[in-house]
């Protein structure tokens, strides 16, 4: 299976990772809006021009697009779906039905298969919800993210006047997570679920009092959660919170019995060290599964709730039954 | 969708449960080995011979059958299939192969759909044991059962000598679940996993050393765990050991980056009151998806690797990625 990477940032080195630890794939080549000459991949695959790569399409079985989902993503992805089949990680929610009629669109019309939103959430923590809601309707699910860095958080403190670099921690509360699982079905406000860590190198002189307030009240991002603001310097930044961890939990609890006498709870957990090379490894497994289901040719815009596990898989149904079931 | 059981035990009753929440399924009837006068179900579902079972062909969208794997689902399974679209809870791993070959040849010579060895293990374990190796190429599963009480055990412990009755529960053993979470990925012998605690009644006058000898003992059932045996009464284990709860995790921890210099664990866990209750709630969940696998005029002999999980659920795709992706 030939692979193609489009958009080489962090994500973009998870998937060369991954698909460098699968047996059944190769990666042809990385493709980057950028200079090719000023970028090294880490496994030596060449970089291309992103402009050219209509010139590799009968080189291409999968090509995983690793763009951003504001801007990038809308535009890519059905322009791409038209000449490869595609593997996205598109996370606008409110945007995916829209997001998904203009890439099937454009996958029907030129008989290619792709797969928007794949990842962990959405993506492996969606099907968890799906498969959970199916075997126990009489409930309710809770999903919780974190510990982890949230590269949006991040990213909205360091536009604040004075801050030169800051790192978001998005925290899940355990005595949320622990009413939960012990089946209490709590009706839980944000606050009650996560709680948000800010480290921040602030520039000399700059008003930490000022800064460590507009955090603090942020509409959407902060303002309803306990948030925590430390400083710190550049060098306890780069020491300490450099790595980029996440994870969380999906957890179902229901009832059954005539009654709702007996109740069940189904926990899905996730502790990843880095959230771009899980999610990278989740894109690979996706884009194998992509490429057999266009080869049975079944084309159009699929989610992860439209594959059938074995289609992740390097290894046949025999194989699977024999050893996994 | 019109759905029946055939087989009227404890599972046969936790799919009654289930099929009675599921808002698009109707269950037309059970049926039975025994004298159908003489079984009262749950909800009021007629009862009927289950020689009388082709008659009822045309009634009947699926129907999902609740015997024992050792001697009645070889048999019945391929039977079956032949006339209906079926589901099964086969869980005698050595014999799938054999078992999946007779069922797909009777489903696919009928245009039938069946599904075999569904519930929680074999069914949503081993989707997650398929699921996380295909994320996570370099690593380790461990699949942990319990706290539950498992019938198997229970019954060898009643064959005894001098016992009445008997309740076993496999219990996991922390230790080894933390070392597993922390990404240890040790090797761990059976003793090292689980152990088994034996809840006893023993007749009036019975030699009780020599009955927990002869538990302790037992190859393949005890003699390779600790295992701690409780001599009670009968009022005992009647007040204390009457409901039939279970569970387990199944953990993959897995590494990546060019180096596997990146760690990451997958969770799923299962704390179930009731699992026939809850094996029966999946095995609904999966009839659905084979009816609607059917419709499609795919035929055959599936597993749950095969099934998308879009078909288990009750919602539209549009549904599903407005509200579950």
């Amino acid at each position: 299976m030939k692979t193609a990477i489009y958009g080489y940032g962090n994500l973009g080195r998870g998937v060369e990772c991954a698909v460098h630890k699968a047996p059944d794939m190769e990666l042809v080549g990385v493709f980057t809006r950028r200079d090719p000459s000023a970028v090294k991949t880490l496994t030596g695959a060449p970089v291309f021009k992103a402009a050219d790569i209509c010139a590799h399409k009968r080189d291409i079985d999968a090509l995983i697009i690793c763009g951003g989902s504001a801007t990038d993503l809308p535009e890519m992805s059905p322009k791409l779906a038209a000449g490869f089949n595609i593997i996205d990680s598109f996370d606008t929610h409110a945007r995916i039905p829209e997001h998904f009629a203009a890439v099937n669109a454009a996958a029907l019309a030129s008989g290619h298969t792709a797969l928007i939103s794949g990842g962990w959430d959405p993506g492996m923590f969606s099907i968890n919800r799906l498969y959970s809601s199916a075997i126990l309707p009489d409930g309710c699910d809770y999903t919780f993210w974190g510990r982890g860095v949230s590269q949006g958080h991040s990213d909205a403190i360091r536009r604040i006047p004075g801050v030169l670099d800051a790192r978001q921690y998005t925290v899940p509360i355990d005595e949320a997570i622990d009413a939960v699982r012990r089946g209490d079905m709590p009706e839980l406000t944000t606050r009650q679920k996560h709680r948000r860590e800010c480290w921040v190198v602030a520039e000399d002189g700059a008003d930490k009092a000022e800064i460590e307030r507009a955090i603090k009240t942020m509409p959407n991002y902060f303002a309803d959660y306990d948030t925590t603001v430390t400083f710190i310097t550049e060098e306890e930044l780069k020491r300490d919170h450099s790595r980029l961890p996440h994870g969380g939990s999906v957890i179902r609890t229901g009832v059954t019995g005539l009654d709702g006498e007996n109740r069940h709870t189904i926990e899905y957990k996730l502790t990843l060290d880095s959230n771009p090379e899980f999610t990278g490894s989740v894109l690979a497994a996706l884009a194998r599964a992509i490429v057999k289901i266009n080869r049975r040719g079944d084309y159009g815009c699929k989610t992860v709730f439209d594959i059938a596990p074995a289609d992740l898989s390097p290894l046949t149904a025999e194989e699977l039954r024999a050893h996994f079931l």
